[in-house]
């Protein structure tokens, strides 16, 4: 059978997730990602084939959004409950814990018959990453003094530095899109800048992309307009990942150029990393005049860089003039949702379904990183979910 | 058995509700209504007797209210959770949605792993019932291009025309007081327009109640003063069902004369059609000046109608001076939740507790609708249930 | 075995609590007490051991918070997931309760499918208790009169006078600490105002702290500076429970006096007991200008007392110079959450790790009160559980 085959090819994989919180994708081996991946597929495929993949009777699941969002709360939310876990939501306006309450205490606090929390904290640059660490070692403590019956998990919702869960969707969509991850080899893939006429944009989503893709043998081209800089770091951790795959990396800053023979083309805006840094700050100062010029100024900036259109011109010169288009969605789309944006509305039609579907495995990828971090040999549980046959709706 | 019969009795009806939305009765055949009773009273009897009909072991009902709501907020809890569904709320305060994207993403995003999608809007005049088939339309793309993994089914918990959810409770409580859906041919049922402090109450109620009510050979009066119109379409339409169910429609305009020989009641208030349009139109525009105007203008109409209340000297003139008073709750009870109101408050307080049963319909009608949505054979899956007797609470 | 033991044990304890709610520790026996620790024990032992104790297939546990809560929301959370209960928020924002509706009718509308309804209210003294009890008449009347399938148990999560659910998690810590309630008769624990720069703290931890530990013998001291008196009746009836226990109760004015000898300390900041009648007229009349002006003379007064904070050199007078520290939490600690505080940071670092354990008695607390007021014969049940072996996470 297909999913005794995939289960039989799970085992193989020889991982360490177990125990382990998922805070950034260059923490975690080969091996480790290709078990989420795995798993993630496997969950999918049972749900698919009305096969409960329920491991929980009981439990919680925490989610603290630092900051709004739709599509990662759905996610964690339907990841939750596919395993049995019941999502409660930490509100910080609706609690107490702004009344100077350290995160230590309330991460104990919040976490008696937890499971699991999914944290996204990427308002302030050097601090959504350091924050779920924070939470991380709280709970270590808690564990270790018998406050907590055991250690929760953490799920990195996006941070300052990387979206993992966004970024291994999206590898999971290339491994579907093209057959396997040894396919990817050679494959050219654009992470471009794409103007948008919001600003503050998060860098975690282009630096989890090159963070991540630089792993498997692909040749990564980062396109911004210049002063639209990454965090240094992980761009260099990137080019080295690249070289170490087989792969390359270059940074470059014409658009259009940077598409010719494109495979996979991901245009996305976001905001430079030292006007990130001067954001966190005036946030930090709640400096409100301070906020508001530096909008305007960025504003003004991003005006320049209209031409950072993915528009038709542009898709033509990819590969077959048909580059794979990627999103984490939602994009701004010129005259759909917004006057001028990242993409042109026909090419973005074009691929429109298929940035569906990208969104449509982080479920399963939460589901993956909750389910590798709570049993020490997945292969195993997922035979016994198989084989119990436990249907997900009675038919 | 009890429940055995009732089943049986379900197996008769030939209705047509598998994966098809529930968004107005007047799209559903008598089959169809006929079904969703009987489900709705089977799994109430089937929790009364500690049987849980449990049907989903995970999966997810989002619930998206685009106005406040309790009761129906907690009927859709409830009845989510009856089937065995985790309620997500889609608040779209706390989501990106606000962002410009399109309806049609957003319906997607959310819909991976759920089940249901449970609506509320009814602040816009021509808007409300369109945007969940703008939702429906989506997931009928997603479910086709494999987006989905089945298509989530949609139930309209209020719109600008229908309030089904309401108007199907409200029916089985008539067919329960009594004795039977045949029982109801020739009473004479008054929708009346009341006075209350507060305006723009939307016309969903009224409009649900004559839409349905009329096909079941009831003579329908509906009362309103000069001016308070509801949508002219669905009150041509709940003339041509009276008359092809073998009752009669009659609109006047004087609440005690239509309250004559009445053997039912719904008094209750409204916002007129025109004054619904015009404030769609201000709300589209955002003109809060306009606004403001409309509702003293609206305030000052409402209030030459004062002597709109149903009290005691009218309830003397109805059938044994003692017709069936219904209200979708919460009433405005003179001297109780305001000054001058809906109802005397003697005459509310001696069908309050009929109210409060009224009421409790509704969870289970949106059970069955759910339920009559999944199953292609409601009543094979609801023997299944009976025969396994899976307690809802361990005894 | 161990878990059937403390089920035998269990069964000896002639309790009281089957379908009545949980108001005031001061309205059970002895009895009722020590059953809903042992039970609140056993739940916990079971889940430590991958044992579940879900009674309940499908179910609501309704929230109705109105003051911020993070420790009791999740706590209730999870005593309500663990007996497999899903858990729905009555978030009176977003509700339509605020627009005149009497409780008895809101209290019906959320109850047709729930089995709890935990309520915090302990903003306006003389009402949260009062109005707990208003809820629990109104569902009395439902569930007598057919509208309710059964009558919802309500748990008090903190009102103006108790705060049931704290005292006893605190009750249980002491019994763990101690060994055993009987080794508390003649132990010496001081309930004493502490400093805090913020003002208007409900009263009802010091009151339940009192009015629950005086009935184990033991020497209760309740410091504070004059003039920061809790409710008369209260402290009444501790005095009178102390004498009947064998133990004694004694008010002082000096916080170094009152630490002598003491084997507990509860140093926590309240406001005072005529203040919180004045400020509640004050919230009454929506008197915003006022409720300043009492917030400034409060935090005044309160700064003559920065002197009351529990230091080494008082925790240096206690037994051993190491009385037990308790906290409800979040503690004001000084150098830490704020400038000076109710307790130095030290001293607190010394006990942080027991306040936590003391915290995480509260969830199995919780799902004690209900298991109690669910079944009639909790330890029969304990043991059907205990026997079925169901897993809480599959292994």
């Amino acid at each position: 059978m297909n999913l005794e085959k995939k289960i039989e090819q799970l085992k193989q994989i020889k991982s360490d997730l177990f125990q382990k919180d998922f805070l950034l994708t260059w923490e975690k081996s080969d091996a480790d990602l290709k078990a989420i991946l795995e798993i993630a597929d496997i969950l999918k495929e049972m749900r698919g084939q009305n096969i409960s993949p329920r491991v929980f009777d009981t439990g919680l699941a925490i989610s603290n959004f630092r900051d709004n969002s739709t599509r990662t709360r759905f996610s964690f939310a339907s990841a939750s409950n596919l395993l049995g876990l019941a999502v409660q939501d930490l509100d910080e306006q609706k609690s107490q814990i702004a009344h100077g309450e350290t995160v230590r205490e309330t991460a104990n606090m919040i976490s008696f018959l937890s499971d699991f929390i999914g944290i996204r904290d990427d308002m302030y640059l050097g601090e959504g990453n350091k924050y779920m660490r924070e939470v991380g070692e709280a709970l270590d403590e808690g564990a270790a003094k018998g406050v907590l019956p055991h250690r929760p998990g953490i799920v990195n919702l996006q941070c300052d530095m990387d979206h993992p869960t966004q970024s291994m969707a999206d590898l999971l969509h290339l491994q579907k899109e093209f057959g396997s991850l040894e396919n990817l080899k050679g494959k050219k893939i654009v992470m471009s800048w794409a103007y948008s006429p919001s600003y503050g944009k998060p860098l975690s989503v282009p630096q989890g992309i090159i963070g991540l893709m630089s792993r498997f043998g692909m040749d990564i081209e980062l396109a911004h307009p210049e002063g639209y800089e990454l965090i240094p770091e992980i761009v260099e951790m990137a080019g080295k990942n690249a070289k170490a795959s087989g792969g390359s990396f270059n940074v470059s800053h014409n658009m259009s150029e940077a598409m010719k023979d494109a495979d996979i083309v991901y245009p996305k805006s976001w905001a430079p990393y030292h006007i990130m840094e001067e954001r966190t700050k005036l946030l930090k100062n709640k400096d409100t005049n301070g906020l508001k010029d530096l909008e305007q100024t960025c504003l003004a900036n991003n005006a320049k860089h209209k031409d950072w259109e993915y528009d038709e011109a542009k898709m033509k010169l990819t590969k077959n003039q048909d580059a794979l288009y990627m999103h984490c969605l939602p994009a701004d789309i010129s005259g759909v949702s917004c006057k001028e944006g990242e993409v042109n509305a026909d090419v973005f039609e074009k691929y429109r379904i298929k940035t569906y579907h990208e969104a449509g495995f982080k479920p399963y990828i939460i589901a993956a990183m909750m389910f590798s971090n709570k049993f020490d040999n997945p292969a195993a549980v997922l035979k016994q979910i198989l084989d119990s046959n436990r249907k997900r709706v009675l038919l």
